[in-house]
């Protein structure tokens, strides 16, 4: 199994200022890896938010034996008729997943006070909402995942109407956040300026909230929560490197 | 234009201690991306030095008129008939080129000295031998260069017999090189176990040496002799970062 993982920038790389474009994460079979990157190189010729100038593209052998498989997070669409009351509703979801009315407060200011999108995510506590990584306007990058069954995924969502890739590819990424030590609940929007619907997730499952920023804003970010006492270097490690497949089994 | 370049490594990333296994290099235009990557993946998969776990491709924009057009090097291949002539003739043609027997003897026991191969070069001052780079075993690589006429290079090398990867990448390595600030010369034979033949380069012309080392040896690598009053940080910067197409005007 191979990690194939992308991320592109507009006016140079990230590391010398470059602006994020896209980001991917995928975890196949060696004969899949050319095709796999293809389809990086497409989507980052070809975002919404622009066409990259720089694209890095990492593939690199994983272990079978060092992959942890996850479960799939169960969906739920909530019906919100603008966007403040999605960001009400966010907060309601946040409380319940055991993330307090400060922290969440404090986590969707410092999604609505960013400069531009990150490319990784900001960790915050989930009591006091104080920041704990320090990563910057770079973030904790969520790295090294996929689905475990593609088939059942895409049927399951497309079941429900909404197996398109935003959907498909959050719902990875939150189902493996969802899984670190210490993980309370995860706060969403894309920076896609045509995708508009958010998400909170948590362990307990992964609730849309349509409308959570208005159409055509290009900013977007993800917030963590997390235990006080947890060890944040080992959730890191976790998020950036743990290699995870998600399954089908829910929780 | 796009420079597409791959470097890939076993044992893990270069950063973190992988063995160099291959890298490649190219300018090309947007539609032809995606068969540079392909054609550099089967590469680093399928290399005689083994199988790399680890790969990684940047494809970054280029701007058309900061590209730097230099002349492809006249191509002359003397006859030796071991390892110890070819060394020696090595030496002698770095002397005609102006580097002292002194930093020739040096520059030709560092190559012979490595304990693996370098993906990049190391720069030694052309008349006391003394390294001037501070990239360790790591070397400064040579980035951002390709034919500007390929199908009249390859005509070229055909007639000539030798129309090979090693030659047709060795030749536009070499004349980006030789057209650098202060370079003397350079000195350099392939890390790949089936491939004895190494070279001495010079703006005058590019000398190939058959049996330059054992048969099977893993340990190649690359000397650069510059002037000694040569500012190295601009050396460096030419080397990494202008883009080069190689013309085939010759001198």
């Amino acid at each position: 199994m191979y990690s194939v993982r992308m991320r592109s920038a507009q006016g140079g790389a990230h590391e010398v200022g470059g602006r994020h474009i896209s980001g991917a994460e995928r975890i196949v079979s060696q004969d899949m890896v050319e095709q796999t990157t293809n389809a990086m190189l497409e989507r980052a010729f070809s975002h919404t938010r622009g066409k990259a100038d720089f694209i890095n593209i990492v593939v690199e052998k994983i272990q079978e034996n060092k992959v942890q498989e996850v479960p799939l997070l169960s969906v739920q669409t909530v019906s919100v008729c603008d966007v403040p009351v999605g960001r009400h509703t966010a907060q309601s979801v946040l409380a319940q997943a055991g993330v307090t009315s400060l922290a969440a407060q404090i986590g969707m200011t410092a999604l609505l006070s960013l400069a531009d999108s990150m490319g990784g995510a900001m960790l915050l506590c989930a009591v006091t909402g104080r920041r704990l990584d320090d990563t910057g306007s770079r973030g904790v990058r969520v790295s090294r995942m996929d689905i475990a069954d593609e088939q059942g995924v895409t049927a399951l969502l497309a079941d429900r109407g909404i197996n398109n890739t935003h959907v498909r590819e959050a719902l990875v990424l939150a189902s493996k956040v969802a899984a670190a030590p210490g993980m309370v609940a995860e706060l969403c929007w894309s920076d896609d300026p045509e995708y508009t619907t958010g998400y909170v997730a948590s362990p307990a499952g992964y609730v849309r909230i349509p409308h959570c920023k208005p159409l055509g804003s290009l900013l977007g970010g993800r917030v963590f929560f997390v235990k006080p006492d947890v060890d944040i270097d080992i959730v890191k490690d976790y998020l950036s490197h743990q290699p995870v497949l998600v399954g089908l089994t829910y929780r």
